[in-house]
């Protein structure tokens, strides 16, 4: 099993991947029940011309198919932005076991921001963020400065 | 062009579809900027074993794929039931034009219910509700007492 920040660091050599492809940078993994990574994925909406093609979105899709089980609710997600409404219903529907995040996305967030999804504690999922949150939001910083 | 009954009725169709699969009986179609009918769907989580598996997530999935565009934002949604927070977040995501939806979910809508999710004003949608409400619904009371 790999420490919290080994799990964030796979989620942020994802986010590279984005980057490397013009993607906005965003990576997610998804860690199983004895700590194995079981899918990762990066943002690929430009790649898709798929609006909907967010890094948690892409991973999620991945896991199910991977383990083909119905309900992800031994996995854990590691992502390195705080998601998005769309994605925060997936991991609800998924019933993911622990949400992991880096950077606060101030603007599109739906767990801290915005309409905070998991407020109403009718959900049980763990949230955790703060994780290698500067690097995150570094690549995220540069990658916009770099395309204005 | 169709009139909004008919379009809800398509959407109920859709429903009864889902229904006859036993699967929860909630269908969507979406409508392009000429009044066209881009595609529809219904439910199909169980038969997927797939929790994601709404209509809405479906036809909007159909949508993208016929349409070839980035955006829906010339198509509109019409859906039975009112969307969950996962299609909400979808619909914002394609920039879906207008919401019509029947009947109001208490328990899993984000609508009016719920995390609200489109309140903030941060979207151009219009939504409208109540279209064949009565009808959506008893197809799922229906369907719930006959499970029960």
């Amino acid at each position: 099993m790999l420490n919290q920040i080994d799990y964030m660091s796979l989620a942020i050599k994802e986010a590279i991947k984005a980057k490397n492809k013009d993607e906005v940078p965003v990576g997610a993994i998804i860690v199983g029940g004895c700590g194995n990574v079981i899918a990762k994925a990066h943002n690929l909406v430009e790649t898709r011309n798929d609006p909907t093609c967010h890094a948690e979105k892409l991973v999620i899709e991945k896991a199910l198919k991977i383990t083909g089980q119905r309900f992800l609710n031994d996995c854990d997600i590691w992502v390195t932005l705080e998601p998005c409404v769309m994605c925060a219903g997936l991991i609800k529907q998924t019933r993911i076991r622990r949400l992991y995040y880096g950077a606060e996305d101030k603007k599109g967030g739906a767990i801290d921001n915005g309409v905070r999804v998991f407020l109403d504690n009718k959900t049980r999922i763990e949230i955790y963020s703060g994780f290698s949150a500067d690097q995150s939001e570094r690549l995220l910083k540069d990658f916009f400065y770099n395309i204005r």
